[in-house]
């Protein structure tokens, strides 16, 4: 995403090429921006619808590679983690995010934190509080679905022995503060912004943030009963569900054109389409450089391709490309992607080397495919500086390190992060909520 | 939605507000019109897609709440529901709705009842029969598929126990004739309308009528075998996959943008757009507030969070807030969404009580959830009256309940509606259909 | 779909309707153009996400119609086909659909080949290589899906039994070769379009090709294991999970609205928005023919109606309609996809008599209803000649059947097409993958 200050895109209105409508029709009306304001909402609210089916890629994706002893409580995860994120986002992250109007007790109990969310959702063009070129209402629509998407990529690490509360009141405070905090930094028009760097759709801002939180969270929590024995050796322990982790990827797939496409925050001219177009383009031949880079390494390397590396393969690449959609050839494209497959066939093991338990893969997919993609965006955009993109990834990843530690500390102390031994072996499903996702078929 | 009658609508094109080209460009050509013209269309196209995906929302939600004998009946009514909506709101339902022309058997035949659907589709803006501000075929396209929606509900309410040719024919009756005569009463420009109704996307015309249609067949069909027990206790009859009932839920979300921001009905001027935007925040922020509601509640209440519940107050939440998605805050939203989780909650066992067996707990989500939006309007709009809310709920109950009572009853009479008590108990699936829906996996 | 050369598409251009708007406002610039380009660009990125979602669908379909023991490499091999589909159609394929510019080592080195796609990606409309009237990235996505698409269908046909990478090795010479070859014939303005032959979105130039790729390797593969016994009778073998076809069914149906209505390839004026909406409705209403046609036949024939043939008839309904969906009305809509499920019902017994192993009928659904429906055009489109449309026919299914024949052999000779009989029985997923899809289920 472009950086986006309220304040700098009403300024920004003026430079924007017009359609090329007669300005001067109606006299005092800006003609030819309002076509331009329908085209960019409109993208913002196809961006965001796609963005919000990402949570059910999340959902399906981990429910299909937990065991079905856990799936129960995955999903339970997965939508509670998203409606806090609509409205811990609304409460609180998207004025932290982009700090327009004073804090009050007053605007919080009727429903708006300063001026800038709710009154000026429907005002239009001409709002005050409004960004000049689109919708409030469908940017804070199209923003919140990043926020969440942050929070779904925590559950996977961390599933099947994390509590449920703990976890939901983590995911509080990284789509309150956390995520808003350090995405001002960029996006916010501060002071990463300023110093140059580039994240277009979020490689670092979302995908990394939500990785560090992850690998904080699974280092504090400690891995599954069993997945290590004692002789140091990983134990494989197979998804439940490999459709539905198929499905879960092919729907971050299509959210991801909405992630990335929709990042470039217009499509009211030609050439803001053509961009969104080329974003299209680049976006999916990244996740398809990702799956066959997988494919064929783990076939090469262990002789049978492995379908859940092809999956992760293709997510990597979606999330390497995220930091720079635009400006690659469809070749680079390709490229940049492949090396994020690559990257998940070397880091899953690498992790479990360290004994660090990610039930999904989501820190070789999210954090450390985001840290390629944003060095990544050197080689095709000249506006970048590898020290500034080296300088940003280490800012944000130690903040939200830093930060994520001391919470899951907090919540450790206070309520305790682990379900007991006998709920983890039993499965979480029966133990702390109940209710089996699959009661009716027998497990072998 | 607002009421749009074919004339109203002629007529309100004058009024819309232009998008400031210039007026006279070519001679005797509305100009400013054609781009609003194809805004409005395209909005009716994205919302009528996403609806229609609501279709697959349902069946996967029925299919992962029953058990899994009956699982490839329930998906084959849910596809031939949807198919049969499609071709007898087309035949008829839509003509009746939004009456204009007249009735012929020549009309019929040709594929025309009466000038309004066939041959106005594709004429566009200046064609007589157009609306004269969006293209009839999207126009068709997005008001078929709230038919359909209708004929959803109902089935998952008498999963597991109706036969499947009295279902469908009751399916023709209700998109045929119940919906389209009560929505044209709001829709249509009839007397609800003129009497100050307000029910913007349809938790009144949609919801309930769908809740109404179940709560009768419920009551008519009687529960399942095993449901109550001789001491007059409820049997829990668990689900048998979690996981789809989850993704039906996603899915249904996702629709819900399409339903209640395609229910703008315009989005081809800034003040149209800006309202679209509000409206997918708000229908948002709804159905996280029914999820958190519901979660929170069933830990307090059970000391065990339930997924089902919280699936199910994300609906009732997105039910709730489809009488009125524009007007409200966020916050506003997200109360008025959390207490249709609230209801969810207390109205599962409350059914249970009265011994209404409910399969997948639609009575609730629908029509209760229904009720509460449709009333939650005079919170948020001063134009809304509690007396004439309250009125139209009545008036509309009255006529579902008694129109699908004689229908239920006809099916009874002549065809019978409920499977034979061998049936039941050995699933729909091999008796009737001689089908599994997961013929390898072993039962427990 | 029209046919759309780069040549004749920048002519066409100036025959463009004009949205209205002052020609001259600003002097030099075709003001007039503008928002027809975002319109249609916006159309195609719309349409080519809707189709991308068709990828899931044909997986989800297909892992839902095979034993659970093939599960995970119909997974694998539907996520490969895409990725590869994905990079040859962008290496190869789109400029040998389009040729324009010339073929370098150097092009392909730097990511382009010739001038066709890269460099012309975000140029927007005055690019010189460009089309002139929507962005080449946009129209380069869309185009993608197609013969991504294409490669799907394939897959399913040949479940159980083929090995995995020379039906990748397959899908490159598909996609890379076959398909735009035959492509180009009609939509890249080659001797098919020149004779008159209308195919609109491709019952013929995607459907019947995939449909003949796959009877080819059928009959070259052979039958599965235990399909047909000694007696010369069929043994059904049913799918492992009915739900996932249900949903892979209703994915490829709402995909099909951008397969259909993206062909338009326009949306910029009032007739080509009201055109797309037309092609909405009646893509809808044939699939609805295509499933309830099926349900019925099946009733009468079985006295059971058959959830499988129900969902093939709506899909054979959608392929049926895909030749012409903009010249029927609803009412023949409705009928030409009721004839695709007729067709169904009985084309998958027929192929069982010639022991043609189809696992999941797709060379009904693509092939044999793709043919119907190509013919069908005759009915409501004028300007259609069953001569032409049957010489198409014939001409693109011999193309088809012998150079797929070729890779074939070529494949069977050289790596062995298909897996070896202890593999077949145990399952391709144990022993070519190492990993099962329901590794926790007992299967019965």
């Amino acid at each position: 995403m472009k950086t986006m200050t309220k304040i700098a895109l009403a300024g920004a209105l003026t430079a924007l090429p017009t359609l090329g409508f007669a300005e001067d029709a109606v006299p005092g009306v800006d003609a030819s921006s309002d076509a331009i304001f329908i085209f960019n909402s409109l993208l913002f609210l196809i961006g965001g619808f796609l963005v919000f089916w990402m949570a059910a890629g999340f959902a399906m994706l981990e429910a299909g590679l937990v065991r079905s002893k856990n799936v129960t409580m995955q999903l339970i995860k997965n939508i509670s983690l998203f409606s806090l994120a609509a409205i811990f986002y609304y409460l609180i992250g998207y004025n932290l995010m982009y700090p327009l109007g004073t804090w009050s007790v007053d605007g919080i109990l009727s429903g708006v934190w300063g001026p800038g969310v709710l009154e000026a959702v429907g005002v239009g063009r001409d709002g005050a509080d409004d960004y000049g070129y689109a919708s409030t209402g469908s940017d804070f629509f199209f923003q919140l679905m990043f926020c969440a998407t942050t929070a779904s990529i925590v559950s996977g690490t961390l599933a099947e022995r994390i509590k449920l509360w703990p976890f939901l009141i983590f995911t509080i405070a990284l789509t309150a503060v956390i995520y808003p905090l350090q995405a001002s930094w960029k996006w916010g028009g501060g002071f990463l912004d300023a110093a140059g760097f580039l994240d277009f759709a979020g490689s670092t801002v979302v995908h990394s943030v939500g990785g560090w939180a992850a690998l904080t969270g699974a280092i504090i929590l400690g891995p599954r009963i069993g997945k290590y024995n004692k002789d140091g050796k990983t134990v494989p322990i197979p998804g439940s569900n490999l459709t539905l982790a198929t499905l879960g990827t092919f729907i971050l797939w299509l959210g991801w054109f909405g992630f990335n496409g929709g990042s470039q925050l217009a499509m009211g001219t030609v050439g803001d389409v053509a961009d969104v177009s080329r974003i299209f383009a680049n976006t999916n031949t990244a996740a398809a450089g990702g799956a066959i880079a997988a494919l064929i390494l783990t076939q090469i390397m262990y002789k049978k391709p492995d379908l859940t590396m092809v999956l992760n393969g293709a997510l990597a690449g979606l999330v390497s490309i995220t930091a720079e959609p635009l400006t690659p050839t469809l070749g680079a494209a390709t490229l940049i992607g492949a090396v994020g497959g690559v990257i998940v066939v070397f880091a899953v093991p690498f992790l479990d080397k360290l004994k660090i338990d990610d039930v999904v893969g989501a820190i070789p997919v999210h954090l450390i495919a985001g840290i390629w993609g944003t060095i990544a965006v050197v080689f095709t955009n000249s506006d970048a500086s590898l020290g500034t993109q080296l300088y940003a990834i280490a800012v944000v990843g130690i903040f939200t390190v830093v930060v994520s530690a001391v919470v899951w500390f907090v919540l450790k102390v206070t309520m305790g992060l682990r379900v007991d031994e006998e709920t983890e072996i039993n499965g979480l499903d029966m133990s702390e909520l109940g209710m089996e996702a699959y009661p009716e078929f027998s497990k072998g």
